[in-house]
């Protein structure tokens, strides 16, 4: 098998650094010193062109001058270095390298020539590396770190790649102050060799790591990042923010690392498919990868609350019920168990509110095994666990109660009951979050986080931790993914198409289009082509009234409000005259499509559009005249499975008309979903194809029909 | 005019504390403390049956005993001692409490009881008080604190109401280290007395308040809430959270508080209507108060990023698109003057990213200046402003080199620029913020905070920060609200209404619902009731095929699917059959009523349900088949003012439905405005209607006419 480059790259056994000297301030030189000083114990070789001892190390002109072969080789250097030290490195036979430096294709044409060049270069010698235009990567099983910040040593679980280094350095201390703790985290610059599909892969296949957090500005590989993730989040969570899917967004994220962003519902498409779950802020990426990485899975939708403030545990309730967790009633069994550790008018159906009762035993003990023991939920939360947190708060006003005494001998007050408190939350296989207001100085806070149980600053956050469990709960348990296995290729409808290209059409007219569909088996209404008034009468005839009539022409690629349809064709008389409308507002003669006016108040629409890097999506959704109005789409890059076609189902809002609906009967989704495949297995089977777009699909009392189609060629 | 209670209770000369000791860990003492040692310059008189002296004060063991009348009584007293303790501080003369004690009307019947009795005992002497079952107030214009915890002395700009004690209490320390101050804040409790409203009207009046933050589980009076919201928010901005919209968020505020909490929709119209803002989160809540509290108003959505870290950058940028703000790329002039001071490959567009650059200076002196001077931005943020919060990061690594000197030595290497950093923010009369990962370790992040910049932990918060400034933009910028003057009422309606109540039917029937609206001028169907087939013959011929045929009776009050309607009836034979159907399908004779059959593929609807506490509530949005399919509805209270129904209309994503739509004409919004106006005022005119609902309102061509109504009537 293929191995991933990464596992070399990430665990190298030595390690040359260009670019460092004895300047504190220099880049390089702190990127040398987080190398030397964050636990590493592999070689590190210097190499200066003038410098003979960098940080106390002996140190080489050159790489040829090395006593020996570095597995890996972090570049920190000016510009015009970069590849005569890579063609350097791979001449000696250096693998693997990570390139700090940045001014490539982030910087436009020139940058990206360059950055060619680069990646040519390496792939001479068989050369793979990281950047350029990162920040480096962290590998805390080895306490390896190319950054410029500190980071913690202790062995983390939460592995990252990212498409910004800030998020693996500078977010550092944040991080730290909360107790989160990567695994292995990457920051991957412009990507020009190895990139954010490859991350993945080695993350997935990483032990330490229990949950994967991406950070995305543009995905290159889209088809192989599904293909890679689907694999993957099954069995381990992957959570993702994605930033490209807006204009300002867009622009930001190509002048950063030059990455080619794609739309938002694309993303949310991809993201679904591969079932990643996808969050809003980069905060929300580390605390719900943190939660993902520390806590059991999530086994119900069923949240237990404890509490001694009322409002945390409304607000965390109110935001359980929007999430799709519910926050149940206990039985009348629980509750009076419940009631012989707590005060009268406290309340004990869930939340549990202990109101004024600062008993921490009952908090954080007592009431959490009750409630744990009683299967009547399957997750936990916490708020209002607290003590030398509150008694610095308190200490101003206590001050002289206590004899003056100063915060640290007033802090000695503090008996937290310690062990019992951090052990319950291991005791019971469930999620164990804690809502606090109070950072590390709180003892309780500090004790939770050193023993990996989340602590979080706000209490919607806890929710949305919880909310994010329950989402990977129903990725965990969705069907496994089946390959698509295409249908032949089908001669009729290469032939149409061949026929269009040869006369330079750039799409296929109506007629064409639905007969390309029937090839692959999508039902489409009955019409006929006919070029004169005698042709549209026989036809009409043939077909019976009422019909619809609409002007049939490549060139008329979207027919609406310009007088080239007429709809609910009662008669022969009409008929003549909407004939005779159609060629008019036409502006000459015209073919005409004679076509069966289907009833049915349920319109849908399938489509295809082509993604660089991601290849043919389809499109499924609401159709007809609101099809502008609510947008409500679901996209998946084809081929598209059946589990696929019932997550897109699922996915819009308006899937309540797809079941039995005000008098109407069921739709037959079989046959939608049918429908549906065949746009992404045409686009797979015939390149030429652009754009497809099916809309209406009529719902003709329970069958779906085509009643119009568009089928846009790639220009050559 | 009414002088609001809170302005006394909030503004003591002389206080009495019942329930203070000197047992430190008692709340009575915690509490006592808090307003002793915090500032307050007024009296403070102890009260207590057996001590004489408590916590070093002269204490007196009843209220008849004190040696004046205090201006506030703060009770925290076991739940029996309350009413009397109310009644004698009534005896004396005080006017105004605060009663911290639980176990009222949150704990159930009995307790309702208790607190209507409490409430009636201080009305009897004018007694006003805020409580119970709350944590106090904090009021820093007089440093008077009567809560729990330590709150920051220094003057705040930030008022908060809130139903939830924790809040302004347990989350104090959060706001402390983010630099948010509170400029008064009240724990409502169970507002058996001053309620939200008051609070609200109070921090409107308040000039040290610049903008009101709101924590709700629910309004008991939401009628004058928006009375009193709505001449406050075109001034002062009001924020508010509001978590009772779900079933557990429900059930956990009813036993925090008692609070009667309302569905999501409700809350949503009514804070659109007074122009309240409202945020997801306490965080958001705290956060957005703070920065509207403190920035000047923004002037467009026009966002200047500046940074040395690419992915907050565009991250930032990606949220601002999301919120309705721009990130435009700046004019080709100033790139020019803004590329004099970043390096070469840096870019210049907007976001200014300066790569690897870390000068303090141009980061947050330069550059800022530049682009606010430009006036191609309205708003200015920056992220990566930091110094000693870096250097205690790379301490570790760099101690060696540094001569093994102490932290404390090392960050004395640390010469930031300080006061033009600080006074730039105040330079440029627009929103300026920070978006930083470190805490006050960083003298940057701290330096900021103490001028009154807003300091974001996570650069997306910055964006929403913006986004909710953006969002009162507009609430600034809209129509004044203009007061409704009612239509007199209507004879024949009230005619209407006496004839069914006579008749003990619990509804209108169809035919007599919209004589009533047509008593309002609202546009209805042609339509004719008929009780034989010759009747029905006769009014279908006056109308003209085709027409509809619905059962009428005030019993049906929901016909479709049950086979009492017939839709496009297209002559007589099919009359006939129609009639014997629907006949057959109600089970008995019935009268049937004979309708103009409607063109037009575009439906709305509008209703009216009464909310206790709220009166009645008009809904507009999307009809017809789609109406549960979407839910894309807009609420207001009655009456509908005409800058209302404007407001409605843009609030439904249907909205472009209202337009010139795929070759529809625009729809007359005056017609339809005066339909929804008529519907609110019908409510108010006639309280024995309980609901209404016309659905669908069908554009027939341009003009909209209600199709179908339901009129209930209030039970007796």
């Amino acid at each position: 098998m293929f191995e991933n480059p990464l596992h070399l790259l990430m665990n190298p056994k030595s390690i040359a650094v260009v670019g460092a000297n004895n300047i504190p301030t220099k880049m390089g030189t702190i990127q040398a010193l987080s190398i030397l000083k964050d636990g590493y114990q592999g070689k590190v070789f210097p190499i200066h062109p003038k410098e003979k001892n960098v940080l106390g190390l002996k140190t080489y002109t050159s790489p040829e001058d090395l006593p020996e072969v570095p597995d890996l080789a972090v570049l920190i250097v000016p510009i015009k270095s970069v590849i005569p030290l890579i063609e350097s490195f791979g001449k000696i036979g250096t693998k693997r390298a990570i390139i700090i430096t940045g001014g490539f294709r982030e910087t436009g044409e020139a940058g990206q020539k360059m950055e060619n060049e680069l990646n040519e270069t390496a792939n001479l010698y068989g050369l793979r590396f990281v950047g350029p235009n990162c920040l480096g990567i962290f590998n805390s099983q080895i306490s390896l770190n190319t950054t410029v910040f500190t980071i913690s040593r202790e062995p983390g679980f939460m592995g990252f790649a990212s498409q910004s280094g800030t998020y693996v350095t500078q977010a550092v201390p944040a991080l730290k102050k909360r107790g989160f703790r990567f695994s292995k985290a990457l920051s991957l610059g412009n990507e020009a060799n190895i990139n954010m599909v490859d991350a993945l892969e080695y993350l997935g296949e990483d032990e330490q790591t229990k949950a994967i957090i991406l950070y995305i500005e543009g995905i290159r590989d889209g088809k192989r990042f599904v293909e890679v993730a689907r694999k993957i989040t099954p069995r381990k969570p992957v959570i993702a923010q994605y930033v490209g899917g807006s204009a300002s967004g867009a622009r930001a994220g190509k002048s950063h690392t030059g990455a080619m962003a794609g739309p938002d519902f694309l993303y949310n498409g991809i993201f679904k498919q591969a079932g990643i779950i996808r969050v809003d802020s980069v905060e929300d990426l580390y605390a719900n990868g943190w939660t993902m990485a520390t806590q059991p899975p999530l086994k119900g939708n069923r949240v237990g609350i404890m509490t001694n403030s009322g409002g945390p545990s409304t607000t965390i309730s109110y935001v359980c019920d929007s999430l799709g967790l519910t926050v149940p009633r206990f039985s009348d069994d629980l509750q009076k168990e419940i009631r012989k550790h707590i005060e009268p008018h406290a309340s004990a159906a869930n939340p549990v509110d202990l109101t004024f009762d600062v008993s921490i035993k009952k908090l954080a003990i007592t009431l959490p095994e009750i409630i744990a023991k009683s299967g009547e939920v399957d997750a936990i939360v916490i708020h209002g666990v607290m003590m030398t947190g509150y008694m610095r708060e308190i200490y101003p006003h206590m001050k002289e109660m206590a004899g003056n005494i100063s915060l640290e001998e007033f802090l000695k007050f503090a008996k937290p009951v310690v062990n019992e408190v951090f052990e319950l939350p291991r005791k019971y296989n469930m999620p164990f979050l804690i809502s606090s207001f109070f950072d590390e100085e709180d003892c309780y806070t500090k004790g939770y986080m050193d023993n990996n149980v989340p602590v979080f600053r706000f209490p919607e956050k806890a929710a949305i931790a919880l909310g994010c469990l329950y989402r990977y709960k129903q990725i965990r348990e969705r069907m496994p993914h089946q390959e698509v296995v295409l249908p032949e290729i089908n001669k009729s409808a290469m032939e149409i198409i061949r026929h269009a290209q040869k006369n330079n059409h750039k799409a296929l007219n109506e007629y064409e289009a639905k007969k390309l569909l029937a090839c692959y088996g999508v039902p489409i209404t009955k019409e006929e082509l006919a070029a004169t008034i005698e042709e549209t009468v026989a036809a009409a005839a043939k077909i019976g009234y009422p019909v619809a009539l609409k002007a049939c022409s490549w060139k008329i690629m979207h027919k609406s409000g310009k007088g080239l349809i007429a709809l609910n064709v009662e008669n022969e008389t009409q008929l003549k005259k909407e004939f005779e409308n159609i060629q008019k507002n036409a502006g000459k003669a015209v073919l005409v499509l004679v076509q069966e006016m289907l009833k049915g108040s349920r319109e849908f629409l399938a489509g295809m559009t082509r993604f660089a890097g991601f290849g043919p999506c389809v499109i499924f959704g609401l159709g007809g005249v609101f099809t502008e109005v609510f947008k409500d789409t679901s996209l998946r890059l084809a081929p598209v499975a059946d589990t696929d076609v019932q997550e897109m189902f699922a996915e819009i809002k308006a899937n309540k008309l797809l079941d039995e609906f005000r008098g109407m009967p069921k739709v037959k989704t079989d046959k939608l979903s049918q429908i549906i495949q065949a746009v992404g297995n045409i686009a797979l089977l015939h390149p030429e194809i652009a754009e497809i777009d099916l809309n209406p699909i009529i719902i003709n009392g329970t069958e779906p029909v085509v009643a119009d189609a568009l089928i846009v060629l790639e220009s050559k």
